[in-house]
C-alpha cells in the first residue's frame, strides 16, 4: 500500500453497523487520510471517535462525497439507492452493505475469501452480502471446491443486531423490565424477542420464503459463481445480542469425511473449527461476539443420505456478517485496484 | 369410562414434568381414585396442591406402587430403570418418560394421535417419547401418511424446560445478574444460556451426533413404524422458558402443495396451522407454552427438491412434549385396555 492514504466516508456511521466500521477502520490500520461521517439529520451534532480524534457527523446528502475515495454504505437500501450514485459521480467507490444493489449483474456481490476477483469488475459499486449469507457460506466455499455442493438445507438462528442498534436496545429493555415485572415493550420486532424465537426476518414473497430467506438462496448462488447450487433455508430471529448461527446440511457430488471437512474448512481464510462436542469445544454466540472468523464446529457425516455434512457455524453478524466484510473489500480495493 | 376410577402415582411428582402432570389430571378430570406422589429424599416434607388437597410427597422406594394402577415416572431415566419393574411386579401399568426403555422392542413407544393401537402391546412399561421428536413429528405423520417421508432434516431450538426446573431457573438468575451487571454463574449447562446458544444437548455419540440427536432418529422410525424414513438433526439449546420449535425440511415421495400440506396438518389432532407470515400470523414459543397443541406454521414448498415442504412446529415441551403426552397414553390405555 506504500504510504498511500484514502478518503473515507461511512454513510450510516452511528448505526450499529457504521459503528463497528468506525472501530474496524482503526484496529486494521486502514490507510485513511480523512474520515467523513454521515447520517441522517438525527444524529446531527453527534461526535464520534475515531484514532483519538473527535470527528462530528454531518447529514448524509448528494453533496457529501467531494474528495471521497471510498464510500461505505450501511444506511439501509433506499438510501444506498439514493445516494450511492452520487457518491459514485462524485469519484467514490461505493461498498454498499445494503440489499439495494445486490443482485444486480453490473455490482459484485463480494467475500473476499471466496471471491476478491470480482471486485476488479465493479462500475463504482461494490455490494456486501447478506449477513447471515456471508456466515452460511464461509465453510461452504472449501467444500464446494473439493466436492461440488449439490444443495445446502439451513435453518438460522440470528441475532437482534441484525436488526439494528434499536433491535438491541428493545431486547436488553424487555429482559430488563422481565426482571423488574414490568410490562414489556414491543416496538421494533413484530413480537417479543426476550425468551421467544420469531421465525419472520424481513418481508414475505409470493412463494412464502422471506426476502432474508431468498437472499441466501440467490446471493449464495452469485457469490459461488454457481447457479446449480439448490438452495432452502428457513430463517429466525433469536433472543442472542450480536452473533448468528446457523445449522447447515450440505450434500455434495463428492463424499466428504468429517475429518476431511474438518480440515477443509480449517484451512480456510477466516474460518476456524472447534470441534470436540464431547468435552464441550463447539461456537457458541456469546464466544464468537466481537471476534472476526466464523467458528464452526458439530461437523458430521450425514448419513440419511450418500455424501452429507452437518455443520453448525457461528460468526459476529456485526463483524463478519457487516463491517468487517465491507471493510476486507475495501482492503482489496485500494491493494489491487486504486 | 363409566365412573372407574384408578390409582395413581408420579414418580418425580416435584419436577418440571411431574408438577405438570399433577396439573393435567386436574384439568383434564383423569379419574382419579388417589394420588400418590414420590420423589428423591431431598423434596420429602413437600406437599403439593391437587383438586384442592394438600398431598405429601413421599420418597420412591421400591415398595411404593402397592394399589397402583398406573406409575408415570419422571424422574430421569437411572431412577425408571431402578423403580420402573417394581412398579410393574406390584400391578402397575408405567407410563415412563425417560429414555430408559424407548427402544426395547418390548417397549410400545407412543404418541397417541401416531401410534395409540401399539398401547395395547406393553407387557407393563409403555414409553413416552423424547419430546423434540414428539413435536417434530406431530405435523410428519399426515405428510407420510398422505405423500410417503422420505428424508427428514430438523435443526431444533429447543427451551431450557427440556433440562429440568433448575435450568429454568438457570435462565431466570442469569437474566437477573445480567441486568444487575453481576457475573453470571454457570451451573446446569456447560455455557451460559441467557443471550446465547448451546448446539450440545445430551452426551455426544461415536458418530459425533449427540444422543439427543440420534433420539430423533430412532424414535421416529420406531414411533411411525417405518424404518425407511431417513432423518439427519441437530439440536440447539437456546434462552426460552418451555416451549420447543424445530425448522423440519421434508422430502416426500409424492408431491405435496402448500394448500394441502396446510389442509393435512391443520386436521390432524392436536397440530393448528397458524401460517400467514404477512400478517406475523406463525407459532413462537411465547404462544405455545401451557398449552395443548402443536402449532405449525411457515409451510412452504422447498424448490430445491422435486418434492419438498419445510415447516415451523413449536410445541410446549413440559406438555406435548412430555406431561400431557403421558397422560394421554394412561386415558388410551384406562378407556381401551385396564
Amino acid at each position: 500500500m506504500s504510504g498511500r492514504t484514502f478518503n473515507v466516508a461511512i454513510a450510516g456511521a452511528t448505526g450499529a453497523v457504521g459503528e463497528v466500521m468506525i472501530e474496524l477502520l482503526e484496529e486494521r490500520n486502514f490507510p485513511v487520510k480523512n474520515l467523513r461521517l454521515l447520517a441522517s439529520e438525527r444524529s446531527k451534532g453527534r461526535r464520534l471517535k475515531f484514532r483519538g480524534e473527535e470527528i462530528p457527523v454531518e447529514v448524509l446528502t448528494k453533496d457529501s462525497f467531494s474528495g471521497i475515495d471510498i464510500a461505505l454504505f450501511s444506511a439501509g437500501a433506499s438510501r444506498s439507492r439514493e445516494f450511492a450514485p452520487a457518491a459514485v459521480d462524485a469519484g467514490a467507490v461505493v461498498v454498499d452493505n445494503s440489499s439495494a444493489f445486490r443482485m444486480d449483474p453490473d455490482v459484485p456481490l463480494v467475500v473476499p475469501e471466496i471471491n476478491a476477483d470480482a471486485i476488479g469488475n465493479h462500475k463504482g459499486i461494490i455490494a456486501n452480502p447478506n449477513c447471515t449469507t456471508i456466515i452460511t457460506i464461509m465453510p461452504l466455499k472449501p467444500l464446494h471446491d473439493y466436492g461440488r455442493v449439490k444443495r445446502v438445507v439451513a435453518s438460522s438462528y440470528q441475532a437482534v443486531s441484525g436488526a439494528g442498534a434499536k433491535a438491541m436496545e428493545e431486547l436488553r429493555k424487555q429482559v430488563e423490565d422481565f426482571v423488574a415485572g414490568r410490562d414489556l415493550k414491543i416496538e421494533v420486532f413484530p413480537k417479543q424477542i426476550a425468551f421467544n424465537l420469531i421465525p419472520r426476518i424481513d418481508t414475505v414473497q409470493d412463494n412464502f420464503y422471506t426476502r432474508e430467506e431468498m437472499k441466501m438462496v440467490n446471493e449464495t448462488r452469485k457469490i459461488m459463481g454457481d447457479d446449480s447450487i439448490r438452495i432452502t433455508c428457513t430463517t429466525v430471529r433469536v433472543p442472542v445480542f450480536r452473533a448468528h448461527a446457523i445449522s447447515v446440511n450440505v450434500e455434495t457430488e463428492k463424499k466428504i469425511s468429517r475429518e476431511k471437512a474438518m480440515e477443509l474448512i480449517d484451512a480456510f481464510p477466516g474460518c476456524t473449527v472447534m470441534d470436540d462436542p464431547a468435552n464441550d469445544v463447539y461456537p457458541d454466540p456469546l464466544f464468537a461476539s466481537g471476534k472476526d472468523d466464523c467458528y464452526v464446529g458439530r461437523i458430521r457425516e450425514d448419513e440419511s443420505i450418500e455424501n452429507g455434512i452437518n455443520y453448525w457455524v457461528v460468526g459476529d453478524q456485526l463483524r463478519k456478517g457487516a463491517a468487517l466484510n465491507a471493510i476486507q473489500i475495501a482492503e482489496v480495493l485500494i491493494e489491487k485496484y486504486l
